[in-house]
């Protein structure tokens, strides 16, 4: 298993575009990622009830389509709360993809991140499906123009591939995701893709990216706010040549592992380039009574506005973080609580059995100013544990969020 | 039933100090509320796992005393996550103000608030007891010293006060209270004082403020983070010298009509005054399929950091309360959604099921722009509606936040 350069034409069979086609200002705004063969489909979606024209789109498509081909996005306009209109802007995208690459409508996913309450200028989208084929290539250069092409408030495109070996065949796992705000995914993510090479049979597929994202994209959140976009798919085209995979053997963990490593590093960038954030804010909740417990209370802590202001301001205010964890719901003793903060320049040992240890101030806020900081709450009363990926609450994200129609 | 002037001391029978005892920096830190006559005494508290030790006092106190005839607050240290010897200062601060004014320690409610972890300055504490004793006084003035005293981040002291007639007898209800961060109570507030000359009965008593609570401070949130320290404590001494309430007649109603004027007035205020606030944010969900619906929509709606940033940048963004509804847990139909915001310019209709109506951009900043702005969601099924109340996410926010233990 080792880490390659790339995203999601990192797998064999896979081309992707990013282009400017006009629904922003000035920054590229429309990407396709394109399989030469057909491949299975799997996707998770958010849970809000309001959803967008292209999550109802992907739920049909990932339930009832045999195979997909193409995944077509846009940012700037999010197409959701349009109403009928939006659904037919929206299946109008897939048709225009689907007659410029000659394959069938139901084959391509649809994938919107922007402004809620937009419609779809569809002319421009149609537009930009024509410069997208134009433009689709295969090779690592144009999967990042792809995930260049998503990006809404991210500062960096984000990107992730790895390979390993399954009967002597190499295959590829790569992905790309957006994010930054209205990040508190629920069952899926902002806006995720991600490709293989890999033969599996679909519901192996889809079973195994549900998995997936209960340990990654769903333990990261920036703002609390679970968006009406939330999309991860995910498409196997088996071109690597391996048998195809239809149980859950050897080969299927190894091809969970990949996926994890994957949708891990897409997860922490995303955190980590939440909205306005300086830093990568990380929580373990170790030695919890369930698992369950443990989720709920590292997410308690990274959602917290008082513990994402400490954090930004380099501040040890552990109060906060116990606060925290007391209102999440989980009945424990906070007698019984150690708490620890970590980075580059150290590990120290903030409170002991719920009240604080004598440690040096100095040294808290020299560890807190690190770019990726850690805080470990220990339990100390069972073998659970959870890892939830945030970030810092700071003037930045007041900015961005105070005027980001205008 | 009137308003009138004043706070804790607004009611027959009640004294209060407010002074500079030395926990903080300048600001005044200490305040006492007293009865001339022993006081039937209720409280509602946080849900917090993690309470502070005042909180577990007076949770004790609540449940084994006869009577109560004093509360004393400070402000500066939250005596919070401070164990045994939090426990042991809490009680020293209790038999301070039962030596200074002769009555049991039993009959002594403590309220703490400020930083949490840190050990409150007994001795500092116990001299500031003597100088409240000095500074006791009757009269609107003693009360306003005294919700000064328990300021931290406030910006202004909150108090409140009516008067309506029972038997032929003036009966008064006043309060103090105070907020600002790690506001999101969960029965209970922040920390509040309510004094009343009623006669009533302990369970009644009780049962009101109860009640009470679940519709003012419960439905106030500035930063969705749910106190420690949380406290809504009341004082009924009986000297208005109608007949003590036992039962819930026509007397009982009208008490507690001027209970909710009085908390409803103290809750509004606190959000207004939230950490950083610019403007008071309400939040009204009418025509609701059931109470817990309307009142789970409407605190989705006034905790969303994406709606609160809009709010603070006087735009429309009125996809974000869409999707703050959409995530909120409540199954409901988005497409049949009206959406209106109102202030002293006026009041527009942003959304009619589900979609954006033709408004003007202008028009909706206007509106926005005021100190106070309301926000109506109708559901169009039902009957039942809830309000909220909150307030923007500014830079101050963050700002106070970051630095706020420096």
């Amino acid at each position: 298993m080792k880490k390659i350069d790339g995203g999601v034409t990192a797998a064999k069979g896979f081309m992707a575009a990013g282009v400017y086609a006009g629904i922003k200002k000035k920054r590229k705004d429309m990407a396709l990622v394109y399989s030469t063969v057909p491949a299975k489909g799997a996707g998770t979606f958010t849970t809000n009830m309001v959803k967008a024209a292209p999550v109802k789109w992907d739920i049909k498509v990932t339930k009832e389509s045999e195979y997909v081909q193409a995944v077509v996005l846009n940012s700037g306009v999010a197409n959701a709360c349009t109403g009928q209109e939006g659904d037919t802007n929206n299946l109008l995208m897939a048709q225009a993809v689907a007659n410029a690459m000659e394959i069938p409508t139901e084959a391509v996913y649809t994938a919107s991140t922007g402004v809620i309450g937009k419609q779809l200028p569809i002319g421009v989208i149609q537009e930009g499906v024509l410069l997208l084929k134009a433009e689709l290539k295969e090779g690592i250069w144009s999967g990042s123009l792809a995930a260049e092409a998503i990006m809404t408030t991210d500062t960096y495109a984000k990107e992730c591939a790895v390979s390993f070996m399954i009967d002597g065949q190499e295959i590829n796992v790569g992905g790309m995701a957006k994010g930054s705000g209205m990040i508190h995914p629920n069952m899926a993510t902002m806006l995720g893709v991600v490709t293989t090479d890999l033969a599996i049979s679909k519901e192996l597929l889809q079973e195994a990216l549900s998995e997936n994202v209960k340990h990654t994209f769903n333990m990261i959140s920036v703002d609390r706010d679970t968006s009406t976009n939330d999309s991860l798919l995910i498409l196997a085209n088996g071109l690597a040549g391996n048998t195809e995979i239809t149980e859950k053997n050897a080969d299927y963990e190894k091809f969970c592992e990949a996926l994890s490593l994957v949708t891990t590093d897409l997860a922490k960038k995303m955190a980590a380039d939440g909205e306005g954030a300086t830093k990568l804010f990380e929580v373990q909740v170790i030695h919890a009574n369930t698992q369950e417990e443990a989720i709920t209370l590292s997410k308690s802590i990274i959602t917290s506005n008082l513990v994402k202001t400490a954090v930004f301001g380099n501040d040890a205010n552990w109060g906060r973080i116990l606060c925290a964890m007391g209102y999440s719901g989980v009945n424990f003793d906070p007698d019984n609580v150690d708490l620890y903060i970590e980075s580059v320049d150290g590990t120290l040992k903030l409170v002991e059995n719920g009240m604080a240890t004598d440690y040096s101030e100095e040294t808290a806020t020299k560890i807190l100013s690190g770019k990726e900081v850690k805080a470990t709450a220990d339990m100390k009363v069972g073998i659970y544990e959870a890892t939830a990926w945030g970030c810092d609450l700071s003037y930045d994200y007041v900015k961005i969020n105070a005027d980001y129609r205008s």
